[in-house]
């Protein structure tokens, strides 16, 4: 994308793009059929889950103000919308823990105003709301999204972090609350005398801790010995709503003399009940705030601004990256455009705004690329069988897959990038089979692994269309008439979820990596060659490794004191934004190029596993590819906490067997 | 050993062996100063935990008829005792899981009985010890130990599995109890309300799983990757004395609204009040005793005399396999016919007996090779780097090596089999360094890593001297004086020790690997060939596997099965030595002979991994075991259950890439 400001210019850019696609995305998204629904529930619990933690986050520390309700109502709301009228419909919506720290600094900032106070607060943020629109209109006017490529490693990783750290004390904050008095009053639950609360609190560190270790090993599921392939794939997909269901359910076990209230559950409030539907009216109560807090909500409102604008676009970003080889073009202003109006619609209501969510978008868009995959296998490998029952030669055995597989490309009147198809990859298969000179012989099965070769010869693809967001936006809509179901779960599996967020989301993350690099004992950074891993750490010297980690680290730091800080915590996106320019003009004055290069390389390059022997190398990692199942390459393919698409370099030193992995397959 | 029964000729034998190398036994230990300490205190916390934690379960299980204090009292006694006098000083003593379960029976059989009951438990038990010494006095004299190359894998991992089941069942019966009102009464205890019990028990699975879990990491130690190396030592030998240490520090951290009682602590009595001595006269109510108990002991006396012929026997043997490649020779007779003294010794104190204990024995051995193995490095190595500094050719300083070697060999009069010394290896070397020429050239350091060379070319060889296995005996003894301190750990953690034992006799028990693989998915089953495995994994057809293991593991059932049973239970001895006969008269009818032998191989031969292109193979195990610390080397080829040794087959493949490993090591 070039970097123009002419106003408009991105939006109608987007536009005309995305109209051209539009029908498709919805007959697309039919023809898939049922098995549409596999990305979609995996998406809806990826949504649903934190955005109830989340909801109970706020509920805690704003008094009530705010709970899961709205947050699962906004995330349904904008979901809905965006999947709709939404450029990008790869793009997930949903409420994130930036803005419900936002939330939290200004009720803190607005509880102890007279003039505001916990009856005004929803009103006053309606404001913050408009004006965040106001300048999230702007932004988008002004082609603000084509200097996203200027968001480099560098501040996405450390923000990343920043939410993984506010994640963790959530967790632990949240466990260190189950042993004492609740703060809000339950007349139950204060009737407990220490001692249930001290068995409270230690039945939460079970809870939480149950969750967490089982959680993480089911991630891990695609990759055990044990049980059948398709059992295997489902808990590594539906592991942790799985796990959620199994803790809640232990939470009942208890022995019949422990009293309702012990684990205490979810304190929402029933969404059935009348009471909860006061706060949907903010509309009218706006009118009373007093004008000066309408000035000042511009503060606050233009950090949710700069947040919304980075939160966004990365998102979006990473949702859309080369390696998913996307057909259909971005839309990066008009989603902001967009934005803009669905924060202002949430704020009139009194909910709290949406916006694009990592990691789940990149997540919905690999798990679509899953499922074109498997359409894509099934069509062609019945295509070869027929074709290898009539006796065909091998060349005349691509040609017709070749041809099944041209009838499934969408036809687009819009073509965003050269297809890269299955071309290039069949020339260099028919390359090899010339050379074991049987090009013109009749195949036949035991020649010709149909289900292997086909896998090998399909580039990744994604079955992009617009039914398996909306779908799932109604489905987290759906949660908010179940509310009464949903509030069985106890909080301490939800801070089990948050200490599960917080550490899924450091693999993967370079900054993360480097700070454990610094901690290795020089005589083990060898086992880091072994596996595979980024360039950075052949190329640029340990020192300064050490050196850019360094300010990295206090510069995180800096940022999580920040958000220490009662009321100017508010101010921590602009730390965030302010790494953009500093990468850009302070850094090469204390970096070299190249390093700066490596240390922060857009697009996640990474080397192939130094074997012990350099003769391995290379072949390990194809060894791991070819043997295991199709998700879980797409799985080893994508790291976990940005998704974003690892891209293995060949190796660098050429391998002194290379004819022994074809030889040798069995 | 040849198979031979001619009475008292076993014990003379061993006695004229060991008769020959007593002096030295003393002066190897003292010369080997200070170090000795370290495998010293390694063997004093892996004894002494468990015989604490099974004093509580005894203590739990006889009403306190015997408690922690008789437990250590005996290990320590009977291993002072054997350390002094005994054959083979390599064998630790110690109360063993069985015997505690043989002293459960028999208590819930005399508790019942009129003219036995609580208080002549020990009296009768007196008895039981009084004919099973009079048993193993028979065993000893006859020669039984000759037949000891007939208990096989088959039995001996049967018997392991069956140790951890019942492990495994009493972490989680101690656990559970946590939950209820003490079974014993304490007025402190049982005062406290319902609520306080939920707390208590919540608490107490916090405390063994946080053990449990971190006790099990910390085995791990030597592998991490952070930390300096001596602090991975430290943490993978003494993990788990530490985690008991940090755990019970965890069980004081709690606020200080907490009762006292909070969590449970040790129920052991103070050895340093009045009390606490009452049952060390057990030997004046022996009298007493109805003669018709006197004779009916002899039915328990018949399966503990069966059990420790088998426990103590099996013990000895794999704290000196041949790999250890001990130089002093083995003492199997005249150890059963000093065991018998010490049954009675202990018979008539009431204490339970000690006998030779499985994994601590061949962990003895184990610690002693790698300080022999440090002992042997810094003298070589300083000798080798004196002769490079006189400019010597690879000839000499071979030569110079091998003659620092000679030296620190002990002259030993009886020289029991062969010294596998450094000489094969070295003429291996110096082939090698012919082959490149420069064998008669001055050599300097960087052409020879002195360190590293000297690391291949010791052989394993291990401090045999009666110094560590007196001194940590004593140590076990100081345990009683310091009761009060030991009193302070809760039991939970204790429950956690019994899970994380149960845990960590798994690996390396073949039985238990077979039982995997028929879990294993027939598709993931080549992972198992990834790894180092054993040998019959390749040869033996996957139905004969699963027949084989199918029926170990109903014979495992019932010997559990058998253990539930109330009072018959005292039978499961006998079902284990069942086994013997069972393997060599009635399982060859079944199975092909060549299957049997691999699947019940008694050495454990390993087949080295196969990496999924053959032409790997057998290289990446050699990576492995040349770039880690020695004692990780040896942590590797121990396997941790039996301890036994494991036998590293050579590829049956040969490698098409041979010279590469010579040449590419950095």
């Amino acid at each position: 994308m070039e970097e123009t400001f002419v106003p408009f210019r991105g939006i109608k850019n987007d536009l005309k793009g995305r109209l051209l696609c539009y029908k498709q995305d919805w007959t697309g998204g039919f023809s898939a059929g049922i098995r549409i629904l596999a990305p979609t529930t995996y998406i809806f619990f990826a949504s649903a889950i934190p955005v109830i933690s989340f909801g109970e986050q706020l509920e805690r520390s704003t008094d009530g103000s705010l709970t899961a309700v709205q947050t699962l109502a906004s995330t349904a709301l904008c979901g809905i919308v965006h999947s709709l009228v939404g450029g990008q419909p790869l793009l997930i919506l949903g409420v994130a823990e930036p803005t419900v720290l936002m939330y939290m600094f200004m009720y803190n900032f607005a509880k102890n105003r007279k003039d505001l106070g916990h009856k005004l607060f929803l009103a006053w943020t309606g404001w913050v709301c408009v004006w965040t629109s106001l300048l999230l209109f702007l932004l988008a006017v002004l082609g603000a999204c084509s200097i996203i490529n200027r968001f480099t490693r560098v501040a996405g990783e450390l923000f990343g972090l920043l939410i993984a750290m506010l994640f963790m004390q959530q967790a632990i904050r949240g466990i260190v609350e189950e042993f004492g008095i609740p703060e809000r009053e339950n007349p139950e639950q204060t009737a407990l005398p220490r001692s249930w609360r001290f068995g409270n609190g230690m039945f939460a560190l079970v809870l939480s801790f149950g969750f967490l270790l089982t959680a993480l090993k089911s991630r891990k599921a695609r990759s055990w010995r044990y049980g059948t392939g398709w059992l295997r794939g489902f808990i590594a997909d539906y592991g942790v709503p799985l796990m959620v269901l199994v803790w809640t359910a232990v939470s009942y076990v208890t022995v019949n003399d422990v009293p309702r209230g012990i684990p205490r559950r979810l304190f929402s409030p029933n969404s059935w009940s009348p009471g909860a539907y006061s706060n949907w009216t903010v509309i009218k109560e706006m009118v009373t705030v007093p004008p000066l807090y309408i000035v000042g909500a511009f503060v606050p409102a233009t950090m949710i601004a700069v947040l919304y604008y980075f939160d966004h676009s990365v998102a979006s970003q990473l949702a859309q990256q080369k390696e998913f080889n996307l057909k259909k073009p971005p839309s990066y202003h008009y989603d902001l455009l967009l934005l803009g109006f669905l924060v202002i619609l949430c704020g009139l209501i009194g909910i709290p705004p949406s916006n694009g969510v990592i990691p789940q978008s990149p997540m919905h868009t690999k798990s679509l690329a899953t499922l074109k995959h498997q359409l894509l296998h099934n069509k062609l490998v019945s295509t070869a069988r027929k074709s290898i029952s009539k006796n065909s030669s091998l060349s005349r055995l691509y040609r017709s897959i070749q041809e099944a597989y041209n009838e499934m490309q969408t036809p687009l009147v819009y073509q965003h990038q050269s297809t890269l198809g299955l071309k290039e990859l069949k020339e260099s298969s028919i390359q090899l089979a010339s050379s074991t000179s049987y090009i013109d012989a009749p195949v036949n099965e035991t020649l010709f692994d149909v289900e292997k070769e086909i896998d090998d010869l399909l580039p990744v693809e994604v079955k992009e269309q617009r039914f398996s967001n909306s779908l799932q936006s109604l489905m987290v809509g759906g949660c908010v008439a179940a509310m009464p179901l949903l509030k069985k779960i106890p909080p301490s599996v939800l801070w089990g979820y948050f200490a599960f967020m917080a550490i899924e989301s450091l693999p993967g993350n370079q900054f993360w990596e480097r700070i454990l690099l610094l901690f290795t004992a020089p005589s083990r950074r060898y086992k880091v060659l072994e596996e595979c891993h980024a360039t950075f750490v052949e190329t640029v010297p340990f020192k300064t490794i050490a050196t850019f980690t360094l300010f990295q680290t206090v510069y995180l730091l800096v940022c999580f004191g920040v958000t220490w800080i009662p009321i100017a915590g508010v101010l921590f996106p602009l730390l965030i934004m302010l790494l953009v320019p500093v990468r850009q003009y302070l850094l090469p004055k204390f970096f070299k190029g190249d390093h700066l290069q490596d240390l922060d390389a857009a697009e996640y390059e990474e080397a192939a596993s130094i074997a012990y022997y350099m003769t391995f190398e290379g072949q390990e990692c194809q060894a791991t590819a070819t043997h295991i199942g199709d998700s879980e390459i797409l799985d080893e393919i994508t790291t976990r906490s940005r998704g974003e698409i690892r891209h293995i370099q060949s190796p660098k030193v050429s391998s002194t067997t290379p004819s022994s992995a074809g030889d040798m397959k069995p």
